[in-house]
């Protein structure tokens, strides 16, 4: 074992504070990263503090990492010493059901072993995450990091970047086509920035219409003010997808509406209830609106190739490790544009 | 103009009575069908009764419609005098639209043309359903009826039959999967029918233990009772399709826990709002739910032409036009196995 240093939530009330532990040493497929920047996703939010009921403490939160790497598995066939590679939100999966065959592994059957706020597969050992100094993880789930980006902004391609690039992927978006990002944060503008370099028409749908300028410059061709009802009726009908990021429960029927035949509405966002939709809006259009959790790690990787070719990264804020807790309070309020990412020089 | 002869509404309290009124004499494209036998939908009553409040009366309800071709206007190629032909939901549309380009008038952008409870394109004329002695429609929304059916089982395919058979067209049911179909009644029947034609391994999923054995008779493999959490953890995470035929707002959530990843789930009951949906459960396995209506007129061809070959017509009750009134009264208790029918010989 190795000893390592981090930050950590010991309960859902208190704030997070300095914490070491240890890290296994590289097993033969195993890859250490040194970390050396973490983003701050909402999700850890809400984790260290216990919103969904599942938290366990002591807690690193922190999945979205990039560094380098420091050693490798004697197995070990994609990286070497000195790469520049990622971990996103998973570190392990069963490796044997249909979803990790299908290269789906956040979907396994058994359960994904999460980066952090879980437990390894082989022991009652928690996971630990991204804000710490190093991690080691099996080669299986580390993603290489091309080098012509701006290191600091992709961190948080491994989270905010793949849950909103692989939902559209999945539904194939294409050039010309008209694409509706809804919500304009961690998520949206990633989704925004991916949308248009598939080429598509892309409206970011808000109900900020102050939020207007800044899509513009992220890639959105239109905005469209979803508190507006002469501007929703305008565009009833015309999109071929929705991106929806809207992270907590919330009305779709409006949005339905703007969806054109066989239109079809990801969801990215809302882990938690819907507001009720009317079948009547699905049936009249054959609409439809699914799920889409992350990506697996070959998508993850292809995700990565994009950002690299089409030089795409996240709109961050970087700050220091002891300013976790201050970031925490300003995400409450919405007020980042439009991630904080963690310098891990810092810690 | 021709004298007609069927049963209205005049208002949404008062039962369906005798009715004289006037169809049009066939044009060049119409085929005027004297009718044999026209099923009973639920949004007959739903319409006489104005429980969607878009009633116009007076109103001769009727959708599924069959009879025999009794005269066809000079550009007609698809029918001579002496066939049998069908009429379902639409008699019109705007025909150039996306939708009606893509054979899906149903979806049409302009609205299609209801067969009752709507007016014609070029004029306020009420249109008049197949409670009546005689229909006339444009050869566009006529089908062909095989003859080897039993012609008074074959009405309610027209509504019934191509409401559950296009959905399982549309996901591409394939031989050896898993087809769960929800809720046993009109619609519910037919999806178990045709799910078992397309070669799927169907469960019948029901609230009602007693509905088992009909169900098996009808072709569903296995009978899931949804009351029953033993048995819906047993199938959790198995079905690849779920065809969700309940008319009434529900809880879809326990289902979307039956589906397997990518699984989807097609709404065509329910028009109304649904319980809310938990977003975790789409995004927890990539699930979707999309809805159906009805199908085109090129599939609704389609649908027969399936049911000739393998043989499938509904479960009926055939019934005198004078009973119409006790039939409603019936169909609000559900006591109906599983569509009446009204012999038009009895007007």
């Amino acid at each position: 074992m190795t000893q390592a240093r981090g930050y950590a939530a010991h309960d859902a009330q208190s704030a997070l504070v300095p914490f070491q532990f240890e890290r296994r040493e590289p097993g033969p497929h195993d890859v250490r990263i040194d970390i050396l920047y973490c983003g701050i996703c909402h999700s850890d939010l809400h984790q260290a503090r216990n919103h969904w009921s599942n938290s366990l403490y002591p807690m690193v939160p922190g999945h979205e990492i990039v560094g380098r790497v420091a050693a490798v598995g004697a197995h070990v066939k994609k990286f070497k010493v000195g790469d520049l590679a990622g971990v996103g939100c998973m570190v392990d999966s069963c490796r044997h059901c249909a979803a990790c065959d299908a290269d789906l592994e956040q979907y396994c059957a058994e359960g994904a072993t999460w980066t952090y706020n879980s437990t390894e597969r082989d022991s009652a050992q928690l996971t630990f995450g991204g804000y710490s100094d190093h991690i080691v993880v099996e080669e299986r789930f580390v993603v290489s990091v091309p080098e012509n980006l701006d290191l600091k902004a992709v961190a948080p391609l491994l989270c905010a970047g793949i849950t909103t690039y692989s939902p559209l992927r999945h539904v194939n978006v294409q050039s010309g086509q008209k694409v509706g990002v809804i919500g304009l944060g961690g998520l949206g503008h990633m989704g925004v920035k991916f949308a248009k370099a598939m080429g598509a028409h892309v409206v970011m749908i808000t109900t900020s219409p102050e939020k207007g300028k800044d899509a513009k410059r992220l890639g959105a061709d239109e905005i469209l003010v979803s508190r507006d009802p002469v501007a929703m009726a305008q565009h009833a009908g015309s999109f071929d997808f929705l991106l929806d990021t809207i992270p907590v429960g919330h009305d779709v029927n409006p949005y339905l509406g703007l969806l054109k035949l066989d239109g079809k509405m990801g969801l990215v966002g809302a882990l938690t209830p819907l507001e009720p939709i009317v079948g009547g809006n699905l049936i009249f259009g054959r609409k439809s609106l699914f799920g889409s959790g992350i990506g697996g790690m070959v998508e993850t990787q292809e995700m990565l190739d994009f950002c690299g070719k089409h030089n795409i990264v996240s709109d961050v804020e970087v700050i220091d490790m002891r300013n976790v807790n201050q970031a925490y309070e300003r995400m409450e309020k919405n007020d980042v544009r439009y991630r904080f990412v963690i310098d891990m020089a810092t810690l």
